[in-house]
């Protein structure tokens, strides 16, 4: 296991910094296939943990789980033009099975909506069979060349939203609805603060009218995009046929959404709050909230402890997810140690002294405060500190989100702030602008964001000419 | 949708009743890649309801989920030499990605001991960290010749639990502790009795030195393997170099098991329990346990009708999953054979005549049997009902199981039996006479039944060979 002084602080190397939260948490590691890790038991607690989340507000919202093959014929990735330009780079293909070359070559899924739509064109006949809300939980590949943890592996984890809807205005409801329900996720439970906003048109999703796109702010002042949602227009639905009778008797292709999130966001997780020990995880969030480590060295010692251990977990009950740590092999600093490189948010040390006193000491992983408290009021104590703790990692996140953010009005300002931070500009709308900027400065436009209206006039930040389009820029994993 | 009229009777073809059945409650329907299927909304929901049972059992037993790799580097394979010769006519090949020939071919996963077992190489350093208890929910591939919808398909999705241990002792231990895990779930939640005993050599897992498994009856007397849980001794140990420093101070090889549960289970569920009405689903696992339909035709009655199942729906509160079917656009028969057909336990109906009673009326999915019931009692009713029907379809089916189990002591016996159910006899141990018996049968030994003692003495129901092994046959899916 690594040791905390195995950690490289953000200092020094933030790209190292990261490796080293994710092994010292033992959240994954690499795998012999090149681009793919493993998730480790502690990293796929996290990810169960989103999971829950994330599928309660999915069906809370009318939607319904299926699953749909994995390997999918090349050709149907060709019917809609754009969609396989963007993909076709990235794809994993079956050529060879059960002990012969197959006639068609099949492609292991790098996103489902060929398949889906199709499914559509068979399930969809009439207005009554709309709006179809479907979600999956899946694995994808997308071969990546340059692999990072989380950020790009070349399987990943995710959920995939599919729906088809009768008008126009009830599929961009659609693609709003679950911006927003991927918003109160990061920020209610994750405490990663985001600008929910829409990308430019080079950064859509292949085959997409239009990408909305979460964007959160990591502690290095790059921006990493959290989870998108698809205005898929009618192109999908002319491509695999997907129609419906509408109630005036005519035959109409659907109006297509999509919508996902990933395992991407433990990688978002853990750049948003940890620190030089390691990983520090947001109460809501994490598959431990408390680790309880008794302190005794006689067994009467340890028999006194223990008892008032239990009576702390009995009243805490299932409202607080504790681990105790009762290890015998393990020194107290190396404990303390481990519970801090994985971010337990709460860590409970309580041994005979403490208990002649009638108290215990509590320390929170994100400032390191220590507090004695009464056992008497152990239990409420400890559900208050992790309200607070929540409310603090999402308050410091939001702090930098919008100090990190600056107005710039010249293009030399823009080059600066894309170093640390993210940088509001006017922008033409010309693509030859956007591309001038990435190859300058390695920022892109991250969105448009549209909550807010344009102030005044403006000017390109590249070219000058007179622009309607506030945007933000930055570097972005 | 398929209409009642549209399932053919057991009786008829009972391949074909099992395809209208799944069709008609639109559990999954056949993919555009063969031997793939698509699992539909009303079929996930089931799989999800066996997902949280499970894997709470799992987690209970001390298990903790992971996710490794699908695709596997061919050589890792072939590291194992039974673990290869098994499974490589089965495999699927990725053969080219991101645009390029890969250097390696990479197989996806057909289940994940070689991957596993490589990191257990890495994650086990001494007698401390074992046992090491890991489980991963996932898709595999298997290439199929002769798909059958959930029982057999190219790319399923299921469990596997791999563990690592000290000693042959607590190997052996977990094998069987996993086993019964699997009796408790076919048993006590999908109400389908089962033999739990010993594959013979020929049936094992490929690599494993012994191979448990838990056998059902279906309708039509055929076998379905539910789970299996291997012994799998140190072969792999020794081929991805799986080593412990023990207490005592030595490098040893851990012992490994691994273990299996996947979709298939929804194929056996619907053999055990349904009918020729379509699906019958046992309320323990039954997404929606009872579905109330409302009667009314004005508004008046509409209101107050509605007012009644407000209180009741608040009555049952959480205890009882139930849906409300307020279509206005499908009459009454539609909907009644609509819910028939999807296998939900009871259905509620209630119209202002029950309502002028203080009444209502629920109807039992498997009997057909209609009772009215005062509101004041209906939510405790409802409650006993579901848990009357789960006992009563466990013990319809082990009836079957019983009686469809004949003890025969000669061969023509034998081949009668295996015709419509399972047929118990002696058993020489030689590998020819269980082929001539599959040869001339279809029949296979399902298991050596581990629970029960050899009464007496006897002689190979083939050879006549004086015979120490008691075995059930049966023709399998």
């Amino acid at each position: 296991m690594a040791t905390e002084s195995s950690i490289t602080p953000r200092e020094k190397d933030f790209p190292v910094w990261y490796q080293d939260v994710i092994a010292a948490a033992q959240l994954a590691e690499h795998s012999p296939v090149k681009g793919s890790m493993i998730i480790k038991p502690e990293g796929y607690a996290l990810w169960e943990m989103i999971q829950a989340d994330l599928d309660a507000r999915i069906k809370a919202t009318g939607h319904r789980n299926a699953y749909f093959p994995m390997l999918i014929p090349e050709s149907f990735l060709n019917k809609e033009k754009q969609h396989v330009e963007g993909f076709a780079p990235e794809l994993a293909v079956v050529t060879h099975a059960g002990g012969e070359k197959l006639d068609e070559p099949l492609v292991v899924r790098p996103t489902s909506e060929t398949m889906i739509h199709d499914a559509f064109s068979r399930w969809i006949q009439s207005y009554r069979d709309l709006p179809l809300l479907i979600n999956q939980w899946a694995n994808v590949v997308r071969w990546e060349l340059r692999p990072r943890m989380f950020l790009r592996t070349t399987e990943f984890l995710w959920q995939e939203g599919h729906t088809a809807h009768a008008t126009e205005e009830d599929m961009q409801a659609e693609v709003e609805k679950m911006l927003g329900v991927y918003k109160e996720l990061a920020q209610d439970v994750l405490a990663i603060p985001v600008y929910d906003c829409e990308k430019s048109e080079s950064e859509r999703f292949a085959g997409a009218k239009r990408t909305l796109t979460i964007e959160a702010m990591m502690q290095d002042g790059k921006a990493l995009q959290m989870g998108t949602s698809h205005n898929l227009g009618q192109g999908f639905s002319e491509a695999f046929n997907v129609m419906f009778t509408d109630k005036d008797g005519q035959r109409k292709y659907a109006w297509l959404a999509s919508w996902g999130v990933s395992t991407r966001v433990i990688g978002g997780l853990i750049m948003t709050h940890s620190d030089d020990k390691g990983l520090v995880l947001p109460p809501r969030i994490a598959p431990v909230q408390v680790v309880i480590v008794p302190i005794g060295k006689t067994e009467d010692e340890q028999q006194a402890v223990k008892k008032a251990i239990d009576e702390l977990m009995l009243a805490l009950g299932t409202d607080v997810r504790t681990h105790l740590d009762d290890r015998d092999y393990q020194t107290m600093g190396q404990k303390c140690n481990e519970w801090e490189q994985k971010g337990i948010p709460l860590r409970i040390e309580l041994g005979p002294r403490d208990l002649a006193l009638s108290q215990l000491v509590v320390a929170r992983r994100d400032t390191g405060d220590k507090e004695t408290v009464k056992l008497s009021v152990a239990d409420k104590r400890i559900k208050q500190l992790l309200e607070e703790m929540q409310v603090d990692l999402l308050k410091n996140a939001t702090t930098r989100l919008e100090e990190g953010t600056v107005t710039v009005s010249d293009y030399e300002a823009l080059k600066t702030q894309v170093q640390t931070g993210f940088a509001r500009s006017f922008w033409c709308g010309m693509a030859e602008c956007e591309t001038q900027v990435k190859a300058e400065t390695k920022a892109t436009i991250r969105c448009l964001p549209f909550e807010r209206k344009l102030s005044g006039s403006g000017s390109c930040i590249v070219c000058e000419m007179a622009a309607a389009k506030e945007v933000l820029w930055a570097r972005s994993y």
